[in-house]
Formats: structure tokens, sequence, C-alpha cells
């Protein structure tokens, strides 16, 4: 007997919530390799990933997953299931379009490409890595033709990360942002002026950088019920489900800034996934809806409010408490300053508020010529240091400190750079709009008034999960299309009281 | 083409690692849940729980693994993969021979009746839980019957816990250490003697606590780049892979031993796990063989190193130094004394070395009447508070200090409390041999030089994991089958030296 749609459909969300379960567990175990998990047992627990993953990948491309697709798509009642449909439906044509042999090889190349990539850095030497670096190019250009893509081929990679988000929309708004940013950095470095820093760096004790940390994720509104903070290398939040949302920082005893401002920053990106409706439980659309919409919650609540003279009115006397006097005859405007030094540098995850937008642009600006045979990837380190001193006026002295700093490309994560500056101009794009619908929102910032604020992001942002797209989730809260000029006026705002600067 | 036998154990093998995956994942859920995973995470932590345990077991019974066990069961030549077969056909005959309905009717009553017991017990109120408990038993009771038995019907509850081990066996082994137990308590009351242990009742900050239970630990030979110890409610040591085999405790402040000697016991238990020869990895082989082994090794270091005189005349002063003055100008015999008073107790988990023999053997005489029909479990509460009198000489005064403690029995693990002592005649017999092979022995404790007593048990007992039987691993260690006098003996050696009897 024919089983009739509402059976199938039931199937249907039986198999995805295996998917997800396989995922669940998969993330625990990152989370745990990467907070503590005994050295010995890494070897084998490689395996128990490797097992879960080929299970979860099988499954999103199985006869049984086409079947489901073609029976129900279009044929379905509910708006989850029908978004779960849309989902599956990408997964399963991204990957069933690539041949098995050249998927294995690119695996394989992968993780070879990663270890090479890290020894290249260590000796500072882009020819090690660049016939790696060659090979993931080409089958990644292989791959978009398998794939397709209107418009630019770029467009193809760009899609996994920021769906809407194309090389048409990002040429228009990278240029607006280049062409404001650049002039502004140009002026503070002519200025001469340069806050005074001594202070942040003395020593603070691990266990007070975190008492405090836990102090500030409370106070934006994490709830630790369904959370914890654990120490780690390379901080991350992963988000299990919305009850299991974890954070983790690490901790430099002489620069407080790196344990407060990455916990914060994870907050941020912790409290997106604590706040998806529970109704999107063991569905694939139960996280974020995308890299750059995840980035706008982390950096939002990093710089907009982490490094705000107002969050400092409410807790640079919590801050003195903890520390062991560093801070002690520094006056609010002082401490401001200091934590909103920009000055070019090298290291883009070092980089300051104002020039960490350049760093992306000149990223986005190699990989879209990568992909249109404009740049060989034997020209990298010249492009990419020319580029370093026309947009920030330095020039990397060697490859570790310049093409080859971020551990993206070995990973053949092409396209998603620009993630990172799209969240940057929605979060800002949001505040535009949270501020006109919360007039107290200034004064929010001073009293330490953050719910309210988090109760915004959940009801535009958070609590849809999957079930919008980026650009749908930007209209819907603010009323307009990706705008630049959000950023730009903030920065300018920002900085010329930074440094004091007369622009307009 | 019809795939050759050598194929087919290569698949067989790479099929019985995908389920070793998935348990080592849960694992590794079940480890995280008890030491610390967000409270609002649980229930969808639980759906993936379901789902990977209900992947295990349908793998463990489905045709693929019927063909395999017809296919490869004498016709492969490694003994791995034969020992695999044999563990595997042991669970699908287990599995396969109970209709599906009844298994499913039992873990809904299983779940419903833990939560029951739960509440009896708080309410001390067996009536409660009397109804659930019948149920329990006479499904227990249908799986006897379609598992089938040799001898006795509780002969096919050991089996699963301590194969080799029947009813025979106990009856005499238990009847002698219960005829030879029951005077010498029963001499130690009449003697009126009794330990100053005021001393140890001090408060002892869990820090301190913590530091000197992780020099123990290192002490006795476990492994911390293959291991972590962390705090729970209910201590454990779960083995994810020898690699990762990690300890928790629990801190009393008001009582050390239960941390010190509680990490101890699971440190035993770690150090088997952690010691299993490499080669198995991967294969359902890489765990302890049974209940009853596991046990010999944690009640080796919690008593006969732990409790013993040397671990003591070794570390007392190390003690003393984590301690805050609670033991300062207790002489060594008197710390020594007090931390081994004997005295009848109601609940198992905190009974002596002496008497905890006598909780075990009340359960297992109670088990056995009722799987021979001899004891209705309406008459349960009459006949333990009996027992209690008989061998104990205390009488509960109500369900929850008599028959409610234990959770076993609303899980519906019947069969299982023998383990406990078989675990501690074993751990005497070896030690027997163990004193023999090593006449080293006794100093070595007095010194802290407790490596070459942990390979003793690497080589003897631990390399093996599941590829020999208990009773093999025994007799090939010992060169005796099981043998209660070890156990007496020290016993008997070491209370007629605590309380200065006159014992021959």
């Amino acid at each position: 007997m024919e089983k009739n749609i509402s059976e199938i459909e039931k199937e249907f969300l039986e198999y995805v919530k295996k998917m997800g379960a396989y995922n669940e567990a998969l993330g625990l175990i990152y989370w745990d390799l990467r907070t503590g998990a005994p050295r010995e047992g890494h070897v084998q627990r490689s395996e128990v990933i490797g097992v879960l993953q080929s299970e979860v990948f099988k499954m999103s491309v199985s006869d049984e997953m086409e079947a489901y697709i073609e029976k129900l798509s279009g044929n379905v009642p509910g708006s989850v299931t029908n978004k779960v449909l849309e989902e599956c439906k990408k997964n399963f044509e991204r990957n069933r379009k690539i041949p098995e042999s050249l998927f294995r090889e690119y695996v394989v190349l992968q993780a070879r490409a990663e270890s090479i990539w890290e020894e290249a850095k260590k000796a500072s030497d882009f020819e090690m890595f660049r016939p790696y670096l060659e090979k993931l190019v080409a089958i990644q250009k292989q791959f978009i033709e398998y794939w397709g893509y209107t418009g630019n081929p770029y467009n193809s990679l760009l899609d996994m990360y920021e769906p809407g988000i194309t090389v048409e929309v990002l040429d228009d708004v990278f240029a607006k942002l280049r062409d404001k940013i650049v002039p502004l950095v140009s002026e503070i470095a002519k200025s001469g002026k340069k806050p005074e820093t001594g202070f942040l760096f003395h020593h603070f004790p691990k266990e007070s950088q975190r008492e405090f940390s836990l102090e500030a994720l409370k106070q934006i509104g994490y709830n630790f019920n369904a959370g914890r903070l654990d120490e780690t290398v390379h901080p991350f939040a992963t988000g299990l489900n919305p009850g299991d949302v974890r954070v983790t920082t690490n901790y430099d005893e002489n620069d407080f800034r790196t344990a407060v401002f990455g916990t914060i920053h994870e907050g941020g990106h912790a409290l997106y996934e604590q706040n998806i409706s529970k109704e999107l439980i063991g569905t694939p659309l139960c996280s974020g809806t995308s890299m750059g919409i995840h980035e706008s919650q982390s950096l939002f609540y990093e710089n907009f409010v982490g490094r705000s003279l107002g969050f400092w009115k409410n807790n640079l006397d919590l801050l003195k408490k903890y520390a062991d006097g560093q801070f002690d005859g520094i006056s609010i405007e002082d401490f401001y300053r200091a934590i909103n030094e920009s000055k070019p540098s090298y290291i883009r995850i070092e980089a300051d508020e104002l020039t960490y937008p350049l760093h992306i642009i000149i990223r986005y600006e190699i990989e879209k010529g990568l992909f249109n045979n404009e740049i060989e990837v034997k020209e990298l380190p010249e492009v990419w240091n020319r580029k370093y001193e026309q947009y920030l006026g330095i020039r990397p002295r060697n490859d570790a400190e310049g093409v080859l700093q971020d551990v993206h490309w070995s990973g053949g994560s092409f396209g998603y750079f620009p993630s990172y500056a799209l969240g940057y101009m929605y979060a800002a794009q949001f505040m535009n709009t949270l501020k006109k619908e919360m007039p107290e929102y200034a004064r929010l910032l001073e009293t330490g008034e953050y719910l309210p604020i988090k109760e915004w992001f959940t009801k535009h942002v958070h609590f849809f999960g999957k079930m919008k797209k980026p650009l749908e989730i930007l209209v819907d809260a603010t009323g307009e299309g990706l705008n630049p000029d959000y950023l730009i006026e903030y920065l300018y705002e920002k900085y010329s009281g930074v440094y004091c600067l007369n622009i307009d």
C-alpha cells in the first residue's frame, strides 16, 4: 500500500532528526577536543568523527533523501517542513553534483594542505604552500563548474556562506566602505595622536578575568542554565541545541582585552543560538541563518556594546575590583580611548574596529581575482603586500604576517571572509533601527540594562533560525536592504570622538 | 561475483567499528551529562542518546549482522576477529530472542520504574514501587525463558554480567564467606572496641581534597595524558578509548574519605581501561571483560592499597599538608584504625570492607529466591529486614534504608549485585599471587612504588580486554579457580589487627 504524504513527511522529519542527532554528537566531540579531551585519545576520537561525519554526508545525498525531496517538495502544508526540504535540497544538489572521486581527492588534499600551511606559516614560506593552494583553487573552480552560477563564478562560493549576497552587491558596498575608511585611517595617522595604552598591559590573573567575563556574559543576557564558559586556545561558541550553547575563551594574563572582548564576542554568537525558536529543535533550521548574520550578533556585542563608552561607564569600577590595581587613577575617558586605539596592523584578528573591514576587503578582492582568473596563486604574496600598502599604509615584512596568516584557504574556505565585514554592516544597520525604535538605547548602555536589546534581537533575528534568509532578516528588521552607510557613520562618529578629529 | 572471506571480514570489522564509534560518542555524552552539561539542554540530549542507542541496537540484531556471523564464524584465522564474532553472536542471540513488542514494553517500564523508585525511596514506601517491581521481575522471567538457561534460571542473568559464574558456584563461595564473616562481625561487636574517629570529620576544603586525590591517582599510575579528573554527584570512571579514560569523584567537605577513597576506587577501574591492548581499539573487545574483574581492580586499589597501613605510612604527611590541621598529632596507627572502623550499617555503599560482602550476599539470596519462585515481590521488605538482622545484627527501620536503597532493581538489573563480591574475592586472590611473585610487595606499599603492581595487573588482567573470559583471567593469573579463602584470610588478618582480637 502506498504511504500517504503525511506519513512520508513524518518519516522525513525522523530522518533529518537523526542527522541532527549525529551533528549534535559531533558538536559535543569538537567542544570536548578543544576544551580538554586527553591528548592520547585524539587519534581514536578522529575515527569517531570520521564515522559520524561520513554517515551524515551519506544521508544528505542518499537515494532516500532524493525520494523525500521529490515526493514532498510542494506537497506539504507546514512552513517548517518546507524550509527543511529547501535546506536539504540545497545540500543534496551541492553534494550530489560533485563526482565522488573528485570529492575524495579534495578531502585528502584539504587535510594535507592544512598541515602544510601550518609548517609554511612557521617557516614564513609561501612557496611551500603554493602547490597545495593552487590545487585547492583548481578543484574549487571545478566545483563551481559543477554547481553552476549566475553572473560571477565567485557567486557560487559566496552563496554557501551568505545566500543572496553576490559580487554585484559586494563590489558596491565594499567600494563605499573602502573609500571612506582609507581616508579616515590616514587622517588619524596624520594627526599624530596616540592614546596612552601602557596601563592595559599589566598582570591580571586569569581567575579574576574569568570572574569579570562571567559578569559580562550575565549582563548581556547569556543564560547559564543553557550554557557554560570554558577555556580554549582558539575561542569559539557552539550551539549544540538552544538549551546547550557553550562559550569558550582564552586568557592573556598581560592583556585582559583578549578574554573580555573575546568572551563578549562569543557571547553574542551564543545569544543567537540560545534564542532560536524551540519549534525548530531537531531540524536543520535550528541554527543561525548565515555566517554574516551570526557575525552581526557577535560584533554588535563585542564592539557596539563592549567597546562603547556607556558599557564602561557601567563596568569600569567592576573591572577595577577584579584587577590588581592597574586601572587605579585611570579616568573613564582615558580607558575608553585606550581600548579603542586604531592603528594599521598586519594581522586581521588583532585589528581594531576601524581597520578591520580593510583586512576583509583585501581578501575579498584577492579571492574574486583568483576565481575570475585575474590573479594567479603564485602572484599572491606580491598582490597581498601591495594591497596592504595601498589600503593600510603598511607592507608586511614576510609571508607569515602577510598572505599566510589565516587558516581559511588551507581548508578550502573561499567565499567565507566577506561574511565578517557583512556582519559588521548588518550590525550597524540593526543598531540604527534599534536606536530609532528604542530611544532610551544610549541610557540602557550606561545603566547596564541590556535585556531589552537582547529581546529586540531575539524578536527580529534569533527566533527565526534558518526560517528566514539573511537579507530577509535584514529587510524585515530594518526596512531596507544592505546599506553600508550606517557602519561608515558609526565609524566616523566613534573615531572622530576617540581622536578628537574635526571631520564632517 | 561472490566476495571472498577476507573481504567479508574487513567489512564486518568496519561494521563493528561503526558501532564502536557510536558507543564512544554515547560515552562522551554520558560523561558530559554527569559533569556539567547545561540543564536546559538535557531533554534534547536525551533524543540524541535515543537515536544513537537505537542505531547501535539495530546494528547488533540486523540481518547484516546475522549474515556476518553465519559466514565468518569458524572461517577466519585471526583470534581477534573470532573473539569479536563470539561477542557479537552472544549479543545478537540475546537481543533477537526477545519479541520486539515485549522489549519495547520493558524499555518503557524501566524508565517509568526508575522515577517511581525515586519517589518511593523519598517516601520510604515500598508499596508504591511494588507493582512496578513485580512487572519487572515478571518480564525478566519471560526473558529468561526466551534466552534459556542451564541449571538454575537465575544463571541466565548472572551470565550477562559475569560469564562462567553460576548459582552452583555462588552458593558455595557465598556460604563460605557468610559463615566466616558473620562470626567475625559479631566478635568485633562483642569486644566493645571502637576506634577514635572524631578527627575524620573536620572541614577539609574541596580544592585541597582534589589536590590530594590527584596525587593519589598519579601514585597508582593513572596516566593524565589519557584521562582527567572531574566532579560529579555519583562518581564513575569511563573508558571512551584507552587514550581517554576519565575519572570522576565527589567531595564531602566534612568527610575527606568520600573523595579520596572514591577517587582511588575509580582510579582502579581507570587503570584497567587505560592499559587494554591498543590492538583492540575499535572493536567491542576494548573494555573490561566483566563487571567482576573490573570491580577487582577498583576494590584492589581502594581497599588493599588505599586502606592499607603501608599506603598511609607513605601518605599521611602529604594528607596533613593539604588538610587544615585536623590530623595534627594523630598517629599513623590511630589514623589507620579510624579509616578501617567496622560496624554493621544499613546502606551498602557506606559499608566497610568487612561487612560489605554480607550486603551483597543478602541481595544474591533474594534475587535467587525471586527467580526460583521461592520469594514473592510483596514479601521483600520482610525478607530483607530479617536477613539484615540475621547477618548483620541490625534491622532497617524503614524501606528507604532497607529494600529501597539501591537503584539497580528499578532499572531491571538483576544478577548484577554478585559482581561486587566476586570482584572482592578476585582481588584478594590476585593479591595472594602478587605477593608470592613479588616478595617486596609490602615494602613497595610503604615506599609508594606502585608501578610494579600496576604492571603486574596490566600483564595479567588489563591487557586482554575481552579477549579472555573472567575465569580464564583468574586461572591464568593465579593458577586456580575462584577461591574465597584468600578474601577470608585477608579480612581475618586485617580486622584482628585493627581490633587487636585474638582469633585464629
